[in-house]
């Protein structure tokens, strides 16, 4: 062979999916959509090409940096999806009348931003998106927490993870009272950071770039300070701004937060008030919520959303109030224990030992199968030793031998592959030992 | 607002799917991939973009003329991919060693092609590829077969469907009888279009293009003109190719598919020998399948396939045979008679009739989601009309209706969405009546 090979490679930032990581992705999302669905969520898509002129500006600076972006052969400028949020807007001004509101919906799907990759960040990565759109009461954004409480608990098989709850209303208030409300969007930049940065950065970023004076900057960080159980939060707060109407509102969703999770019996260590997190984006007008894993609280928020006022002003003149929130689904599965020894769907592999018996073989195939057995046949020519090797590389939990001896006495030898035990099973009981 | 809007608009040959399109598009497939499943075969998956090298001239000069290709901000030469087969070949080639052979995978997602959207064809669409890779057995062919068979089947819920056979062998043997075995390709391509064009225009092709004696076209004709049930066909070969040992792997070929087929109790209708199909692509180079709906032949072929000798040659000095197939799922789904009336997901809808008993709609959702009913609850602050216009839109089964009346007699009013039909229930007794 002369001819030059081609090199398979990847793209910087993307990657295959092998059978033993997919299986464990598909896992994931299927638990996920059977969530978003037994509260009525339904699943939409949007295309991965949009007109740039729908995409361009609505990430901020940064974002439009890392747009794939290009003309297609009919020279229109269009730009690859780099979230599922500024293609929902658009979607629901263009089908609004179509849909109906209050309009609840999920999507789950890849998104492409070109990212420096240094700190394990991919190039294309899945997005988790819910959200409720057209209503702004506040039952919405206790049914979208309920959401995020179940999905989670789902996902990761525990309750040890935390949904931080604040409201903007109530940072609002905040700003309001001391005079500062030009400033909310600044302050609340650099607050955001508090987690991630020192105290003492933050003082100095308060005072030299927003220019809140050292009075000011005590009353914010004594206000984000303020920690407690839920119901001690709710109480410093209705202290706090006792004669102060304007807070009132995100007080009262607070409360109701606290209400309805106790009324649910949602465990309090899954949900505390934390008046420091503020989500940096302009975008949320009420409540935010950020969500930590009590095991890995490195891994930074996994689901993090908010209410918001108008989604997709830019598009149409309907107002479109909504709340949602956002899974980060890579993120969680680089820090859950995932099985990757595993890499078939198939619990049970019939072994090719005889060719006389090919039909055979096929035939108890589709019996396994439609007993929801998931039944792999080896149709390969290869030597008993080799299959062996291939049901054990693979992760088959049983593998069925049939041979001649076999076949004569109605008999099915099973091998065990946990412990290589080998059990001898009537032919027509197979069915009655996989249902046990 | 005098601001100016961006009109939300789609690109030509691209589309949004709402909930009603979404939920039975993910129907047909959680269909394919639990039949998929079933049979072993594991989902993988590949990045949407690939160095343009990979691609490029893969898939005809039409095809190329067709990329999403441009210049990523790394100046690096990129194409979104235009289908999962040349994906598939990289990906065997870099991961040869990783996944063990044979391998059996599966993939569906989308691939773009920038096409002329004149006759309903859409620029990006879905495909669902199944492969198994790194055998050469026969046996294999038949699993694919009985594949397909079964994935159609679960997917149109009858067996109104034929799978057309042939294998090139036999072709090949045809070709080397008349000993115009040079002119192979030419010859199949013009074959292959004998149920699209008119019988005179392949004669006329046959002879002008390709240069065939009129005694070879007649010989061509005569033999793509076979018909009968599936053993008179293997009879007639047997009797054409009697003295000729070329003929005879193809030949044996095709008999096992027959008597395997017939083991399993594959019905007869459900697949068919038939010499004619060609299967334009060099490619392929043993067993080649195509799939008609008996009710729908206008549709062409639902899902094609065949063997094909080596998968990945541009790409590693491994030599891949493998055989596999792909469901056209757009096509199909233009095809059956799909259900658009539904948009949600869920069954029940529970009504917010009244604000003191949010807690008490969270508790009762609860309830019925944990029971596996899916459950949305009104989250909105809307009149009870409206709310109950809202059920009917969006086609859920069955509203609960619990006022402070119901609250007061340990009752739910349910109303069934079918009939209008109103019944009272015993709070106690709810999930016994959805579980009946």
């Amino acid at each position: 062979m002369d001819k030059k090979l081609i090199e398979p490679k990847l793209l910087k930032g993307f990657r295959d999916q092998l059978p033993n990581a997919m299986l464990q992705k598909k896992k994931m999302i299927a638990k996920l959509e059977n969530t978003f669905e037994s509260f009525g969520f339904a699943p939409i898509d949007t295309p991965v090409l949009e007109f740039t002129e729908i995409l361009l500006g609505k990430g901020g600076e940064e974002t439009d940096k890392q747009l794939y972006r290009f003309l297609d052969n009919g020279k229109r400028d269009v730009t690859m999806r780099y979230d599922l949020t500024v293609p929902l807007a658009r979607f629901t001004a263009q089908h609004y009348n179509e849909l109906g509101m209050p309009f609840k919906a999920y999507h789950i799907d890849k998104v492409w931003r070109g990212e420096n990759t240094h700190r394990g960040r991919y190039r294309e990565f899945y997005q988790c998106d819910f959200d409720i759109l057209g209503t702004s009461s506040n039952f919405s954004d206790v049914e979208i927490g309920s959401l995020i409480y179940t999905a989670i608990k789902n996902l990761i098989g525990s309750d040890d993870f935390v949904i931080r709850i604040n409201n903007r209303k109530v940072l609002n208030a905040l700003m309001q009272k001391l005079g500062i409300q030009d400033k909310t969007v600044e302050v609340l930049r650099v607050v955001d950071k508090i987690y991630k940065q020192s105290r003492d950065k933050v003082i100095d970023e308060l005072n030299k770039k927003v220019g809140l004076s050292n009075e000011q900057i005590q009353e914010v960080l004594n206000f984000i300070d303020i920690k407690g159980s839920n119901s001690e939060i709710l109480e410093k707060l209705e202290t706090l701004f006792a004669d102060f109407e304007y807070a009132k509102e995100g007080i009262e969703n607070l409360k109701e937060f606290h209400s309805l999770f106790t009324a649910m019996g949602i465990p309090e260590k899954c949900y505390q008030f934390d008046l420091s997190i503020a989500r940096g984006l302009d975008y949320y007008t009420g409540t935010v919520f950020e969500t930590m894993l009590l095991n890995l609280p490195e891994l930074g928020s996994i689901c993090s959303g908010g209410r918001y006022d108008n989604l997709a002003e830019l598009y149409t003149t309907n107002k479109i109030p909504g709340v949602g929130a956002s899974i980060g689904l890579d993120r969680l599965s680089d820090g859950l224990e995932l099985d990757f020894s595993v890499s078939t769907p198939a619990e049970v592999l019939i072994l090719n030992m005889d060719r006389n018996y090919k039909a055979e073989y096929l035939k108890i195939a589709q019996e396994l199968r439609l007993a929801n057995i998931k039944t792999e046949l080896f149709t390969d020519d290869k030597k008993l030793d080799k299959q062996l090797k291939y049901a054990n590389r693979k992760g088959f939990k049983f593998v069925l031998m049939l041979g001649s001896n076999e076949f004569e006495n109605n008999l099915v030898t099973l091998k065990d592959m946990s412990n290589g035990a080998l059990e001898k099973v009537q032919r027509d009981k197979l069915l009655d030992f996989f249902s046990k």
